[in-house]
């Protein structure tokens, strides 16, 4: 007989099946045995009564948890009162025939049948297999399987080829550190593991392809981050040949519409196409870049209002003073206030000052500073509303931004506002070509590959911190779900953007040389963008924790529990690729 | 307007158009221009005419080949005899309104319209984005893309989930060298790039996965060989739990068969299901465990019919005397003769003897050495007719097969007896577990994690030569396809087999710890296998260098020309992950 699934049995009623899969859970009503019985499609009950077959009743009897076994017998519909209708094939049961013991299993160090949340994160990845068995971790499973081929024949049938693009290459300018695979044949040289298919895809472009996709695994030598897997991840990549701007998002648009409910159906998209916000405007208006908008909220700027019309001298000596509006929340306790000051201070504000709107003007709070002329104004320039709060930061105007942003997002989680079933996208435009970066020297905002707005004629006259670049942001419900631009093809356009920042042009024929040879024959205009596989997965699936999206994470201090890598190897291995361990070297072995 | 594809117009006759591409070539009449304009669908041609627009014309005269254009026309029917019927576009042609020059190139360092075969390789692959824009390699690309996406597809409607495996782990046991990735994080360790996804594919049969599929990068740090990409490949990489035999071979044969009409659908499978040949039959009757079976010549042992019938010494004093009628070969050259022998030598005989048929008996060759009666004798064994060659090899068995089962190939070469659009597949069966290795120990033959037939009870109590093992290859055209086996899923069993090749339990567990434990873990029976999605690509696609299923390959010795990697790093790179090279190292840098 051939074997078939749990579920499959649902079209079998009154046929003789063979079923092979794992105990999930046993029922011993003495004469009667009951066993859930669990294979890659789900569960179904088998019952094994002593009175039809001893043996097969001492067989069930002897059986542990998680044992694997061959199940013979007849699907049967289950009486009106056995019916149980949390389970798919709750409607029938299988009548045990034959049963027999394929494999024993130890006893499982967790319980199998929770979400697996409440366990130490450590113990699950060391039994991952385990841990696999569960029905979140199977579920995810197969929503990324079907996600990416329902992703692969959308680009497709739009015209898109994959190509895959190599794994052992050599550095690319994506701003982490490289993974270095040092080479046998040729010793003293390294091979580097892509931290993107950047170069290669921009060079399909140049070959001709007209439109390139790839799920393309990524490395990137990293310190562990919450919302970044370890290591290695993949994205949704693709670039086109002679792209506008609304093709090139449209590509995504279209891509995300027409794949999500594959894996959540219950989503909606709130707007399509997404909405286009200017860098400066998300900084002003939500104080962040990848903004959540599913919610209003809005920072508003009111220096002009306040500033030196009171005796205030926080707000009078301040560059700027912003304010929230949270409706209708007057009524928040001393400790909810508290709470937000705290988180405003984390943030680095000096302190978030807030007061109440009442039916007459403010009160409590800043009010005692502001005469009932000045409240009026606030109330009116705010447009606030009886019974809601006002919160300000008077403070540099990043800083202002910053602060009341992040407090927008906690007073969003405290009043509900963010339905996890709205997806909101936003595409972020206008980002600043350059940059001053964290050792106040000035760098590229992002990807240097980006086309500066302008061109060759912005780079050589204007401020670089002016300048503006092709590049844009895709952003869901408050994280950054993609990130493209509009390339430069101009080979003399790269050099000089790169020379703004400190490059020679030797440095940059030595890194990207092949790349920049390319652009002299037939670069045609070209862009693109790749798409955080993990995080859209993560968002679609409402699972809080990335690496639960990977079968076989590394752990948040980027080690396999389970396979025990990285580990210490043989010096031969070493001395096949003619390296050595620094003596003296700090040891962070495991 | 909206830009489209040159193939895009045969449905747009009579209407205006915007096409974007590449100058293929240019034809100047003068008056007249054409222009082959190329884009990623294919050549459409466009005419110039400087009656209707002296400003395009003279845009149209300064072209040079691959720059990159804007052409705006109007899509019209050619004349009857100005159709191009090469072309698939060659009944129609664009009526230049207007002409732009998006991008200039400078001359290609060879041409683009031929199949590049006869180019250096080197070259080819320093500008492989210009080698790439020829139709063959564009070609390869796009079914590449279609065929990959072909076996998603069936192996999703076939219950198949695709999971990504983890690319930074440890060594698995697939026998080559393992490409390292130092850690920085914790210096002075290793992570290891995948021989294969061996064990994570194991371990999702233990967590539960029915059955598993991933087209899956590996990387082994082999020396190059001709027939396999240096560094890294991708294979069709399968697991399934409760397999049998029957279920993993329809498996392969039902994938292939739905999916190869795809890419070739001019191609026809021989034999379907796949025939299964025992390895020793193989070995016996082809000389190979890879045999080419499209045309018969099977080898024939003829030991007992000759040895010690004649004076002929080299012949009784052989182990084996075995030969090849090569049909209506008897008027083959002494050149062609003594080409084969020079075969025969190479691969290690000290000779090929022969002799023709003729209507009477042998002659010529070794006939001199055997009486009327053996020559009878010996076409009666054989089936020879007249006008037939044999040729013998008298040596140990396996030499006799291996330099006859090469004969063989190059005879069904001579007589056209290879028609690649003839598909046939092999399954080849009983493999021994165990072989004496180059260095003259016992060591496993093919998969050390495949079932030994038998189990823990051969293991224990047969000659470990005479084990035969659940591990098959499927061949194709003579060509190794993929391998497969039924797994050892049982702890004890798989210790026990590594010990007999002498490996002590610790090192078992010290390698393969992971898998080991989680054996002890209701662990399903279960198999799978793997196919070269490259060699499959080269054989349905006819492409004879493997490099060219890559879009961006890594050339003979491991090099990639256009990137240049591997490549020398900065110290501070070295410092990172705390390694130095070793002094006085042979320095092979490129």
């Amino acid at each position: 007989m051939e074997r078939i699934l749990a579920k499959e049995c649902l079209q079998k009623i009154g046929e003789k099946v063979l079923l092979q899969g794992w105990v999930s859970n046993i029922r011993d009503h003495g004469q009667l045995i009951f066993i859930d019985f669990r294979d890659w499609s789900g569960i179904i009950q088998i019952v094994i009564d002593a009175h039809d077959n001893a043996e097969n009743h001492k067989v069930a009897a002897s059986l542990g948890m998680e044992w694997v076994i061959e199940v013979e017998g007849e699907v049967t519909k289950r009486g009106e009162k056995a019916i149980n209708p949390n389970l798919p094939t709750g409607e029938i049961e299988i009548n045990c025939q034959k049963l027999t013991i394929l494999n024993k299993s130890e006893v499982s160090p967790f319980p199998l049948d929770t979400d697996g949340t409440e366990l130490d994160e450590s113990l699950r990845l060391k039994y991952r297999y385990l841990d696999l068995r569960r029905p979140r971790l199977a579920h995810i499973m197969q929503s990324k399987h079907k996600y990416t081929l329902a992703v692969r024949n959308w680009m497709d049938q739009n015209g898109f080829t994959e190509v895959m693009t190599p794994l052992l290459t050599t550095t690319s300018p994506e701003g982490a550190r490289d993974f270095l695979v040092p080479s046998r044949i040729h010793k003293g040289t390294f091979f580097v593991l892509p931290q993107a298919p950047q170069q290669f895809k921009q060079l399909l472009m140049i070959s001709g392809v007209d439109k390139y996709f790839q799920i393309a695994p990524c490395f990137r030598d990293e310190d562990p981050r919450a919302d970044r897997h370890a290591g290695a991840f993949y994205q949704i990549d693709i670039e086109m040949s002679f792209p506008t701007v609304d093709r090139l998002f449209g590509a995504a648009e279209n891509l995300i519409r027409d794949t999500y409910k594959t894996i959540a159906p219950q989503k909606k998209i709130a707007n399509f196409p997404f909405p286009r916000i200017a860098y400066k405007d998300a900084m002003n208006k939500y104080g962040s870049d990848k903004p959540d908008t599913r919610f209003g909220l809005e920072l508003q700027d009111v220096t002009d209002v306040i500033k030196n019309k009171s005796e205030f001298n926080v707000f009078n000596s301040a560059e700027t003073i912003k304010c929230l509006v949270a409706p209708k929340c007057a009524e928040f306790s001393k400790t909810q206030i508290e709470k937000l000051e705290n988180l405003a201070k984390e943030k680095g504000a000096k302190g978030l000052a807030y007061t109440k709107v009442t039916d007459t003007g403010l009160d409590t709070g800043v009010a005692r500073f502001f005469n009932p002329e000045l409240q009026q104004q606030i109330i009116q320039a705010t447009s606030a509303k009886s019974g809601d709060m006002i919160f300000f930061v008077a403070d540099k105007l990043n800083l202002a931004n910053k602060v009341l942003g992040y407090i927008r997002l906690n007073l969003g989680d405290l009043l509900n506002l963010r339905d996890p079933n709205i997806l909101q996208f936003n595409w972020i435009t206008g980002f600043p070509f350059y940059e001053i970066n964290d050792e106040g020297k000035l760098d590229f905002g992002h990807n240097p590959f980006s086309m500066p707005k302008g061109g060759m004629d912005a780079l050589q006259n204007k401020d670089p911190l002016e300048i503006e670049s092709y590049q844009y942001d895709l952003t869901l419900n408050g994280y950054e779900l993609a990130s493209g631009s509009i390339r430069n093809h101009e080979p003399e356009t790269l050099v000089k953007a790169f020379e703004i920042v400190g490059y020679g042009r030797e440095e940059v024929l030595k890194k990207f040389g092949g790349l920049y040879n390319a652009f002299h024959y037939g670069a045609p205009p070209h862009g693109g963008w790749a798409i955080g596989l993990d995080r859209l997965m993560m968002l679609l699936l409402d699972e809080p924790n990335i690496r639960d999206v990977y079968a076989f994470p590394l752990n948040s201090n980027g080690v396999d529990l389970l396979m025990d890598a990285p580990s210490p190897v043989d010096q031969k291995q070493l001395d096949d690729v003619g390296l050595m361990l620094k003596p003296n070297a700090p040891n962070n072995q495991k």
